[in-house]
């Protein structure tokens, strides 16, 4: 599970270690929910109107202090945001649109959410049938074309914006699922592909492409298969540059593995774990589609095997029915409920349940990762990281690993593992 | 929190580490519930009639293998069990009571739980007054007498079956609460206390000081007040003997310890957590007396504070309503069921709900790890090690801490310390 | 259970029946968050800023047509609003310190909520020892002349408003649980006890008195003993006055009092009820203190009996574990959570569970109710009813019954005994 | 929906009215969990080793008695069980391999079980892909045929055992949906169709009409449409048959139609109503065939709209997202476990959740209404009626509905209508 790869610039060169000084971009592809209350809640803790929970990077100690003055981090003043939607939005419109926020704040940043407009989207509805009237979409004659456009947008945003350096976190829209096929065994199979329009090249693949080009840490806060194949894995080699993934941990997932931690650690075995979710936004309309969900099923499925581990323990562990469900369902909006029903069984084989309801908010949960995430990649590129940043995967659902590694979704072990690395010599 | 005290012979001294050769005696004050599910599973699991889910150091690996191998623990084939109960019965009498193991199961194993048979105990009604009807209970001229008594007690214990160790973990019931007196204040006023039969002495004291005195490692699975006062602290450094305590950590507890360290990993806030449980069980009898829900009270309210670090994050934890409600419900029998709703919060401060109901049983979930202490005591003792075993904290509620350092509550800490203390040079 | 006698005016007389013509006055003993958002409501619908859902005489229907046509009741253009408060505080003040309703929405009504004060209340400490500090409260050499002056206050309300009738329905706290004594015993025994400022008359029985007194119909909506003992019997015949009780029933019992007559109409047997409630309003508060959560425990516990009927059914219903818990937790606000757990049976005896969890909110479920009664009970005045009336029952949770006559708490046959009286020939 | 139709024996003749003296044969197509939970309930009944709970008409009372003396109904020593199978069964393999009961109440049951021996069958995988390695199968050169070896196996049972009369419950697999075809429009066609072998045409209906042609009153305890279709509607008139369905009732539906006429009673609005249903036996792995789920999605999911009246209440109730999952889940076994999540909204229009958790079992809450229905079929039959029996609606999540009349899904209507035709004028 989870492509892997190891990039010969992986190691930190303590010298490299660049300043936090200067203007730092946010590029967004997707100023849906998530992006415009990430945006939205950023403008606030500036304007002392809220506080940035949830963010390790804002509110976090590392070492006796906070994490942001340890690491020097980018300070919030100095975030400038952009981002892409294949609807003309602002991101006013678009915090008014996910009806996350309360009117009476959206009201004060106002002025500020307006002037951040979504750039034309690279898009196709072949990958997200759910989205109808898009009117903001990037024409070309070819996906090279524009993958060249994504590249002039990075380059004026950067300009415009006198930034100092640039990173970007995916907060579209989950694509459908298909397998890699021979356009992604290798970059020259991947550039020709571009040029010919390959239809098995994903707009999210695409802007991935554009970005890595670029030199742009990327994470990737969706289940899509971004940088998960070997043409991008040589791109990212040859660019030196940073990426991270996949799709953002937040609600169910996230209680999952703690909770899957604490069976282990008791030897508490698992006859079966049933998840259902409920959700009312786009997110929610987009997943509705069978090859929609089921790219978020891969991510959402892994997850118990390699914490509840049946092959060391095959009598605790090694038939358990893992059933994920994902259900639109309108009345939550951005809320997001989940519902899990655990089988266990403890001594003499004695079966127990535990029931899990979390009414969380989607966005509200992923705001905060989307800053640490920007400005943790920025880090790591400060300091000369590059290819996969393993040590992000505490963020997300299927932390991309390694070559020859074990993908690790229990939360604790990625805590431990995010704050060693933050605390290895720069 | 815990009180804690270091003892001179700590530190393991690996030349003394002796071999697990020989026959381990578990002597249990109190033949309930707990006690008659821990000594039927053992029984049957030697029988091959089913496993000892549940317990590390039955099923657990260390070190690439099983840690029962890799410490040289004892074998379930090596296990003796004795024990005193008020009541007059046979573990089978104890077993078909607790109503938690199936009929056809006990009939298998009738015959060696008939043997069984509770050894008159030390009992006061004054301080569990829900248990009437007591026939089985010692008379003694003063507690002084009453610990002489246990003492023989546990020599004829040794004597009869041949062994070779003993070690007892405490399985009665739960008394008031009171605060230590001066009689706690020093061995010398403690044992003058004894012959003056002090009534600020609980029972749970006088076993504690007749082990101690013994030599015998003992594990205090309730929130009574057995080692932590300065009187049995001095007999504990006097004798060398290794403790452990207090309050098994199984249910709700157990979810808490896990659930909470997300929490905080993330940095989402915190604003009340509501804790109730209904339990029909003795054990829920007994807490439905106000005074011995209050020991109950003070062991499983006080988890929260140091995962949930109200000091450096105020912000986010600095006011939490935490409430912790135990309600005696025939209904459930030994099924113990807790509901928790925790209020928290994220960025920008919206509000989310975590809803746990978890239906367990609490013998089944206390009988692996009455297994486990045994063993890891006498380990403890084999290799030398003597005063409060604080890396035992992975199985209470309320861990006794040493001197000067900080109770531990988060699950996984206790789990890693745990393992580091067992692969620790012996 | 429910004290209950009968009126000789009770049954309606068809010539007597009053045009709704006029202005209706509502008096509000309790100026708090349930009458806050009433009023507040009320005015938003009259507005047409939002909608009274909940309310039957707004949105039901009978016989074909809207209640409120079919029967002739009080417009919502028509009714005006007063009330009590031992703090000296508006509708505004009290809505937002209730923070019920949106701040956008409080300010649209502002202006007509600061026009509606509160009369200085009729309060003793004695009998809700959670409300401190309170600074509107009236003075009187004795409970009668306190009960004098709330006459007069009813006198000068109607008059300055120019109003046609006055109901009054009680919206304040929930007192000390207290047995009635001698001076409950019979009218002159009550107007001594008034004289003489005898103790165990509790303020909402000043309260009653005085409004009766004044011939204005009175619904209770708490556990208070307002009307059901001998002497305000005697008061209500003698007046001939409707009254109504007590409690409303809202969250928790209104689900309970659906699922009971669910397992009655399947004959499936109950083991137990636990039922647990947290909320965090001043209601909770006060419900905290043991003697006042004693009064609420009698109206809540009671609900079960008549419905799962232990007599007919010894087999299924007659032992019945019904715990019912409500705790103070401040988090919740409003808010008002509760979680049941239910031990069936069925066929052999096979045990099942159910488990429900009400995320309600008090005024928002109370609301509506007071906005019935006042309707109805005027409207039952209007026909010439007089004493208990009884097809109120639906309201509430400890439902007064006609002398001799039981106490129906099935949800679905008070809704069809409501719905026949209003039914009946005029 | 409910196709209807009024048979022209419909009224009861009270001079027709039969004695219950003699034997009642009752026959079960299908021999799984729910008939043998059924059988070896009434024999354990008959022995006095269990209570038939949840059987109203062994249990209940009618006009101040017992319903069954009140009725003259069938006493349960003078029941006969026969029953079909695809697979060579007898009653104790199904209970065994059902796993409902406990092999010690089954071993006490064995001899009586053993020798009810399922025959041969009428099935079709086509309509229950999920049934596979069958070999108790009936064959024929057409439908015909095995519907004329179907009445004689009616007329053998009824001979070799001495019955009186025969009654018949379908018990089997709930088949693929497909809408009624030509072959269904008349009686004449429908003959045709069987003569030819219509591939329209389930088993089930083969069954209906087998039962039907033998004047054999039948219940439909599945979602297939046995009934629903003029060819069957011409051929209940023409023998005078009763039959009723369709789809017991138990669990979340049970549930919904009891907290449904809540909600409606008090007016509260509903945005939507989540239910998501795991249950792990064969039933589950049948419905978890997408055609074979489409049949129960139609039954489970017309419940709410004629309790929940959008036409008269289109503000409260005439946009109701109403979502009902189905998941096979095996650890459950024959327990079945609901989870609703219900978003209402109350005064003003402000939110609330209502969750409804039920750990229930499927043949438990069944085999009493597999008694009920036999038995109140029979008494039908012996007063006279005949055609669609909708009084028996009670029992059903898609009750039929006669000609012309709305299906009645609220409960506590049905029970009303119930007990008033029971009581009705013999």
């Amino acid at each position: 599970m989870g492509a892997s790869y190891r990039s010969p610039h992986h190691l930190p060169e303590s010298s490299q270690m660049q300043t936090d000084q200067g203007r730092l971009g946010i590029l967004l592809p997707g100023l849906g929910a998530v992006a415009s209350t990430f945006i939205a809640g950023v403008i606030a803790s500036r304007q002392g109107l809220a506080d940035p929970v949830g963010s390790l990077t804002e509110t976090g100690h590392l070492d006796g202090g906070p994490m942001r003055d340890a690491l020097g981090l980018a300070s919030l003043d100095d975030l400038v945001f952009g981002g892409w939607d294949p609807y003309r939005v602002t991101a006013l419109d678009a915090a008014q649109r996910a009806g996350v926020l309360d009117a009476a704040l959206l009201e004060k940043l106002g002025p500020e959410l307006l002037e951040i407009k979504a750039m034309p989207a690279v898009f196709d509805r072949d990958w997200v049938p759910a989205l109808t009237d898009t009117d903001n979409v990037k024409e070309g004659a070819s996906h090279l074309e524009l993958a060249d456009a994504l590249r002039a947008d990075v380059n004026a945003f950067k300009e415009e914006n006198h930034l100092d350096r640039v990173v970007a976190v995916w907060t579209g829209s989950t694509e459908a699922y298909r397998e890699p096929g021979a356009a992604h065994e290798s970059l020259a199979a991947f550039e020709a592909g571009l040029e010919a329009s390959d239809p098995s090249i994903s707009p999210s693949q695409v802007y991935a492409y554009a970005l890595v080009r670029e030199g742009v840490p990327v994470a990737n806060g969706s289940p899509n298969l971004m940088f998960d194949f070997p043409a991008m894995h040589e791109l990212v080699a040859l660019t030196g540059t940073p990426v991270a993934g996949r799709d953002f941990k937040t609600g169910q997932t996230l209680v999952k593995t703690a909770l899957a931690p604490m069976l282990a650690a008791r030897l508490l075995g698992v006859n079966g774990w049933f998840s259902t979710n409920i959700l009312g936004n786009l997110d929610g309309l987009v997943l509705n589609e069978e090859d929609n969900f089921k790219s978020k099923e891969v991510t959402k499925g892994g997850v118990l095997g390699s914490i509840l581990d049946g092959e060391t323990h095959p009598e605790l562990y090694g038939d358990i029915d893992h059933l994920v469900r994902i259900n639109y369902y309108p009345p939550k909006g951005d809320d997001k409920e989940g519902w899990d029903n655990i089988d266990l069984f403890g001594w003499l084989g004695y079966p127990m349940q535990l029931k899990v309801n979390f009414l969380c908010r989607d966005s509200v949960l992923a705001a905060p990762i989307v800053l640490d995430l920007a400005r943790l990649l920025d880090f790591a590129a400060r300091r000369g990281e590059s290819g996969i940043v393993d040590w992000l995967g505490f963020y997300f659902k299927e932390p991309m690993a390694l070559d020859g590694e074990e993908t690790v979704h229990h939360l604790f072990e990625q805590e431990t593992r995010l704050r060693q690395a933050l605390l290895a010599p720069k």
